[in-house]
């Protein structure tokens, strides 16, 4: 096992996604909001399943994506979220690892299958979730490897582990240790519905914890509830060291410190937005952690959201490291 | 349960694919026979598994992948393949009966998983496939329901179905039933090596049993061991009453008894050859049953193998009946 430097660390739901193409008129069957995360029991679960289309199954899980994305660019990397003991348990353990991502998280035992996300894409390629928690609602704080905190210039946490009652304390452990280090934490709101569920606590997050803050455009207004995305920026600017808020096709809002970057969004032939800020994180996190202005950050953030909404799936097809190279030489 | 009349019913191996870009490295190392399956046993796929890179998981098995593509154009179906009681069998049953498939074939409890095949696609978009067979190859006699082989007007098998021994006999039964009661048997080569090592039982086949035959070039000039397509076609021509040979972008050659007929190849922006011949058959097999001319069965199986071709994976993703029916007015 390797003892050494690690750029980033991600922490966050283990789980497998089941990509299914939909229509509008599902969705309102199944009264569901397009664009957001709802969670589903296991009952719940199977109803969809046996309701929805034909699928196909990939590695997915927020923070997970972004690990994903920073290992295909050729930083260094470590994972914590938990599965199963079964096939897709299986699955997501070889997507992370293959791409050389530290992954050593205790496999859950209880007969609690490995968490898996419905993600229906609608024909505006718009992705709406349904995740059924299972295995990786039992991260606990026995689960935060201390040392590999340590070892991480940054610890990165995706804002839906405050779902999970024991994954929340291990978020907050993870946290503690990074901080005690003198490491950065960076944190993803994750989704404005999300943000709904916890917003006085992830306001006191933003103010006290976090170094790095990635949002997009509605989860940042869900926060402080507003109508404007300027009064948003309003809000938060300097409530973090840095804080990235994505646009979708507008670009992207940089703001370090009183500083505040624009850039511009790379073009794509948009089929499935899901990943896209999970992308847009590896990037940007990839680009911090080897030293870059803000500028070349948010390419490389453009690149990689690019590429992952180009096609149906959250995680990289492309060589990410080669065609970074290839767009900004 | 459906007891009304089936267009067409396939018989395969129930296979997941785990599908991976790789390079022609990759392929030398591990001493892999591009574009040809190899079947692997447990500790192989295991090995295999670990050292090969990310991947997505996706219903699969030729004639499955075959049965898919009719029944997204409209036909009506059934599938009979063998997986097992676990995750990989929940998803190879939901890809296949989401799209309104017969499929109740009962799963293996033994505790050998469900199949896989793990398809390595190489920058050219050639795929080369280790397939670890199984609970499919559990398929019995058993697993033959009498009446839904009388319920088809053509019995679809492939011949990979002939590696496992007991999916032979399955696959024996089968067409006997059909032949009885009056109904057409299709067979398709599935892959040159696999001709390799059935040739004589192939011929046999094709001369005595087979209604309608699926081979590419390589298949059939395997079949008869000659050099030539030109040969390979005098040698098979009428021996069964409906031959359908595909040859790539070369397009391909269908032989109604002393009648040959040439059609061209779709065009398409090649990402993944996986399913190619599948769906070229699943389109040539719905026309066929729809009482289409050679023609228009050929330009439907060019549409449906160019759509499965543009992308991973070896079942459709786009509604093919809408992209068949628009391509056609």
């Amino acid at each position: 096992m390797s003892q050494g430097k690690i750029d980033v660390l991600g922490i966050g739901n283990a789980i497998v996604d089941v990509l299914a193409r939909t229509d509008d008129s599902f969705l309102a069957k199944h009264e569901l909001q397009k664009g957001g995360m709802v969670l589903i029991d296991a009952e719940g679960a199977d109803r969809l399943y046996s309701e929805m289309g034909p699928a196909i199954e990939a590695s997915g899980g927020s923070a997970a994506n972004t690990i994903a994305g920073i290992a295909a660019l050729g930083g260094k990397t470590g994972f914590i979220g938990r599965v199963a003991n079964d096939q897709l348990g299986e699955v997501f353990t070889h997507g992370i690892r293959s791409l050389g991502v530290e992954y050593n998280t205790q496999k859950g035992n209880d007969g609690t299958p490995t968490a898996r996300s419905f993600v229906l894409v609608t024909p505006d390629a718009e992705r709406t979730m349904n995740t059924f928690l299972g295995s990786s609602q039992g991260l606990s704080v026995n689960d935060i490897d201390e040392d590999q905190v340590k070892r991480a210039k940054i610890t990165y946490l995706e804002g839906y582990l405050w779902d999970p009652e024991d994954a929340k304390k291990a978020f907050l452990k993870a946290m503690e240790i990074a901080k005690s280090a003198g490491n950065k934490v960076a944190l993803t709101l994750s989704d404005s519905f999300c943000v709904g569920r916890y917003r006085d606590e992830f306001i006191g997050l933003v103010e006290n914890k976090v170094d790095i803050l990635f949002a997009n455009e509605d989860e940042i207004k869900s926060l402080y509830e507003v109508e404007d995305f300027e009064d948003a920026v309003k809000k938060v600017k300097a409530q973090a060291e840095l804080i990235v808020l994505t646009r979708g096709e507008k670009g992207a809002v940089i703001l370090k410190g009183l500083e505040r970057f624009e850039v511009a969004a790379e073009k794509a032939d948009v089929q499935d937005t899901t990943g896209a800020g999970d992308l847009y994180a590896a990037g940007f996190l990839y680009g911090y952690s080897q030293g870059y202005d803000m500028e070349k950050c948010g390419r490389i953030a453009a690149i990689c959201a690019a590429e992952v909404i180009s096609h149906v799936g959250a995680r990289p097809e492309a060589n990410l490291k080669e065609l970074v190279d290839s767009k900004l030489s």
